[in-house]
């Protein structure tokens, strides 16, 4: 398969490059680095990327943040973060790259264990990781020529335990090399409109 | 109790006025009409209304939209619209409302079935409701000083079938009366980071 990555440098990104490259071409795609540049916020920058990339059977994108602050402090601008960066990357990416895909393809996105769990001060992202859960359900319906579409949810990384860990009480680390087994299920496998949670 | 219903002449907000007036002072809230106006995507508009309502011990939500439309001809712009609108509409009248309150007040938004189960051409709306959802559960785990929020999600209306029905195929209709139960479980019950569901 020809499969694209948008945010292959992160530490997902990375594990799910390190899965999948062995046996597929891999083309990775980031805001300033990758085969291809691309700025997941603007669709103009999203339409021009897959004129660029040429015929792909998946998207995987692993990129996105939010404003992570106390609700009795946050700004709707600060609450926007995460729709403009993280849902809206990801929906970009849908909205356009259905008409580049070729048949049978398939999109992964990402959103995370502060879908169903919040975490102190994790209200926009909660926001944030549900809608794009409840958007690719709803794309799944919708997505003609057999394409498919799935979220992984991934809990903390073991990787990033030092930094993210004290926002996640009594959670069990994940090894970002498991997470990446669940973007390869969904790539590789037949589902659509699932999502994948591993916490 | 002192409650304000934003969207106060919908389908809904007319029948939870007529649930809730009866033993409590209800002030109704709309961008043309009602004892204040409102323009709840603007946070500034916000701020204003929530000092001229005075102390209040609840908030009803029951106004907002979204496009509904094809996946394969949606732009960004389109689905964008449920989330400034629907979404944020909601989450100012929270970030806002936080600050006037009366301790252990309420907020009560709006959802619905389209949080769970995806219509044809209804995935900004998907998107929009769930992230509602999580929004309001996020925040029962921050907000201060007792004050509570719920979501009720209503499924299509009785007194919407004409115009709605054909986008709910086997859906049993709710009469706007019982839907507006579950607004007066929120408001005079304790519970919080609920999602009622009445499909």
């Amino acid at each position: 398969m020809r499969i694209l990555i948008v945010g292959a440098t992160g530490t997902i990104g990375r594990a799910v490059t390190a899965a999948l490259a062995g046996r597929h071409e891999v083309l990775r795609a980031g805001r300033r680095s990758g085969e291809l540049t691309v700025d997941a916020t603007d669709p103009a920058s999203v339409q021009a990327m897959f004129e660029k990339a040429g015929p792909l059977d998946a998207v995987i994108m692993t990129a996105g943040g939010a404003h992570v602050g106390p609700l009795g402090e946050m700004t709707a601008e600060q609450f926007r973060v995460g729709l403009n960066d993280k849902l809206m990357g990801q929906v970009n990416m849908v909205l356009a790259g259905q008409r580049y895909l070729r048949d049978g393809g398939s999109f992964t996105l990402t959103s995370g264990v502060i879908s169903e769990h919040p975490i102190k001060h994790g209200v926009s992202l909660m926001a944030t990781n549900r809608a794009i859960e409840g958007f690719a359900q709803a794309a799944a319906c919708e997505l003609p020529r057999g394409l498919r579409i799935n979220v992984v949810s991934p809990g903390v990384l073991t990787e990033s335990m030092e930094v993210y860990g004290p926002y996640f009480p009594g959670t069990e680390p994940v090894p970002a090399a498991r997470v990446a087994l669940r973007y390869e299920l969904s790539v590789e496998g037949v589902e659509t409109g699932k999502i994948y949670k591993i916490w």
